[in-house]
């Protein structure tokens, strides 16, 4: 394939994710929650696409995963090939979140198919219903699903309608009962590979339009609340204060400081805030939260065990008091080598510098890596880095090369 | 006067705080704020006790201070003697808040009365209207009044409820032209003393009843608003962050670091805000307050002008940008030397050792310091030297120490 059937294969790509970014439930924004009227026009549109693209075989799962498969030559290989992404998106999002790397999929379909080429392996393109979480506050329920690793209890989970899953489900026509039978992806996988938009400057600092992904990073969430003592701006003498801001503050800064980049280690404090303050009287109480993600959770860990020393040593001198609750701890999850290693050759091939970084948000390649290998490529996401906003921008020439590195992935994959 | 005798007139000043609190508009709370019924009420007792005291004269001014005045003989000398604060309060406060002043003037008349003893000087008492600012907004009516420096601005003001003070003051029977004409503390001030809890932990951390008030310090208040860059928190790099809760946490240390106390010099971030913060997102934004105090407004100004060095080092270095609107500038006043010493006198001939300290907080007596040499006694502030709250306290052991440096005060200044 030459340079310029990439390039119109991209621009068809950024054709198709203005259609889809069309069903919305905000007008003049892109919100596509799941199992909403736009979710599931955008899941009607996907099916017909993938149909059109030349699959062999096209259907929605009980979940409401789209699945299109388009069939190997069988020849001396066990498993098949799986790409995709999801396809709901955060409210007022951007329109390349998790769609690229299904409509990737979709391209590659119509690219064999156009030509003729049946590879070795099946291949399958899946779009997941499901990964950012907002409806029904769990995320991932698409993905899950496809895995095996779906959790019924969620079923009764309530939206903010007060709406459960199930019947949420039911009104859509699925069969809540299928989710278990339905798990198309539990076994049968060679290698899992996404696609996705980095949703980070990194690439863009690099001036590359694509990275390797090395690990999708475990996080630890957590809400700490400190509590000092209130007191008079004007009458009590600093030596005499218990001021749980400035512990805060030093929290802050000792998060930053560990958190040095090494191994993917970053740290934020995104929610910092002294309840009802005033001018004139020092902080008794501050609420923080904390994030720290890493490539490996050895990393994350060592790095949090340091962090709970420093804020120990904090408290303890500034007779400040904590509570802590840890809201989230999800494992890192290390991409397949050989996978690695066939991106790195694919992008080197199109004569690119070969970058590897680490994602430091969550995929649904963290739960496909439950039952397969899997990889990832990330395209070089436009203004500043920015994702889960409508300013989210990849650029045809970007899509274009991540088509060409795809093609060669493919390729080397299952000739 | 025996050590029984100041006992006992600090056990009736108690009971007279206890009365007085009666008066609320809070059931099972004490708020008192400007003329309302409780307001008046209160004005009303404390015109009954300064006549049964023994007062030549008392009265209401136009803006509702209660002035009582017991003659001199006035044999050789100019001017009269003022005591007093206010008598209003915050919202939920404390019952000795200002109104510890107003009753020690009054049990001093009494004791003076009852024994017979005519200063040379005439003595008032002065229990000013307004001194917190709680219902229009603006602190210091009454003293401000009194003094002559009234901002007949001010009457066009509305209160929560949309009444002008104007409005307020006609219906409590006042007439606001007469403000101006009322200013009876204008001039012929030869001293004003003011009496008043400390509203802080110094005394209780001295072990010491009394203290001499140096100064009251002056102040600056600002708010701050930091403007970063919003950011994922998993996919941006540490080195590409412009957090502006870190550039904050900075700011607040920075602030803690350089109010060492010297020279009375405190400085507190009250509000610390990161707007809408989640946890996944590096802050965008970040709200902050500052507050800084000193004895002496060059010693404010200059560890303002190093804060603010470093507020521009910190905000360059991180890529953050700073709006900075400052709320309030008050001078600091130098309490007078002859009123320190005479104060410190007081209290060694009691025996108890001398301890001068900085007044962080705003009093009656700044106003009076326009048009009079001013001094303050500091009364030992219980409960960890809580104020504005309802555990505020003082034992009767202090008020009768009170009492005693009081009259020794009394009688060296006027005798």
């Amino acid at each position: 394939m030459t340079s310029d059937t990439f390039r119109a294969a991209a621009r068809a790509l950024l054709d198709r994710a203005d259609i889809l970014a069309g069903h919305t439930e905000t007008p003049g924004q892109l919100t596509c929650t799941y199992m909403t009227e736009a979710h599931q026009a955008v899941a009607s549109q996907l099916a017909q696409w993938l149909r059109t693209a030349g699959c062999d075989s096209v259907h929605v799962d009980a979940v409401g995963n789209v699945l299109g498969r388009y069939h190997g030559t069988g020849a001396g290989v066990a498993g098949r090939l799986v790409t995709g992404s999801h396809y709901d998106t955060v409210r007022n999002g951007g329109r390349y979140d998790g769609r690229l790397g299904i409509l990737m999929g979709i391209g590659l379909v119509e690219a064999l198919h156009t030509r003729g080429i049946r590879l070795s392996r099946d291949l399958e393109v899946v779009a997941f219903a499901e990964e950012e979480g907002v409806r029904f506050g769990s995320t991932f329920l698409g993905s899950s699903a496809y895995a095996g690793h779906f959790d019924d209890r969620l079923l009764t989970t309530l939206d903010r309608a007060g709406t459960p899953l199930s019947q949420t489900l039911r009104d859509a026509g699925h069969d809540p009962a299928e989710i278990a039978r339905a798990a198309g992806g539990a076994s049968g996988i060679a290698h899992y590979f996404e696609i996705h938009i980095e949703q980070g400057p990194v690439l863009l600092d690099l001036d590359a339009p694509l990275g390797v992904v090395s690990a999708i990073a475990g996080s630890v969430r957590r809400r700490l609340r400190l509590t000092g003592l209130a007191g008079h701006a004007g009458t009590t003498p600093m030596r005499l204060r218990q001021d749980a801001a400035c512990a805060a503050a030093e929290i802050v800064l000792a998060v930053e400081s560990r958190c040095d980049g090494r191994n993917g280690l970053v740290g934020t404090v995104g929610q910092l805030e002294v309840p009802n303050g005033s001018v004139n009287v020092i902080p008794g109480a501050c609420l923080l939260s904390l994030d720290v993600r890493a490539a490996d959770d050895a990393t994350r860990d060592a790095a949090l065990a340091d962090i709970d020393a420093r804020i120990a040593e904090i408290c303890a001198r500034r007779r400040v008091s904590l509570e802590s609750e840890t809201l989230l701890r999800a494992s890192a999850v290390a991409c397949d080598p050989a996978g690695r290693e066939a991106w790195r050759h694919a992008i080197g091939a199109q004569g690119g510098a070969v970058h590897e970084l680490v994602s430091g948000a969550g995929h649904d390649a963290m739960m496909l890596a439950r039952v397969a290998p899997v990889s990832m490529l990330f395209v070089r996401c436009g203004a500043g880095g920015i994702s889960h906003h409508p300013s989210e921008i990849v650029t045809e020439a970007d899509v274009a090369a991540a088509y060409a590195a795809a093609w060669a992935f493919l390729l080397a994959y299952s000739a």
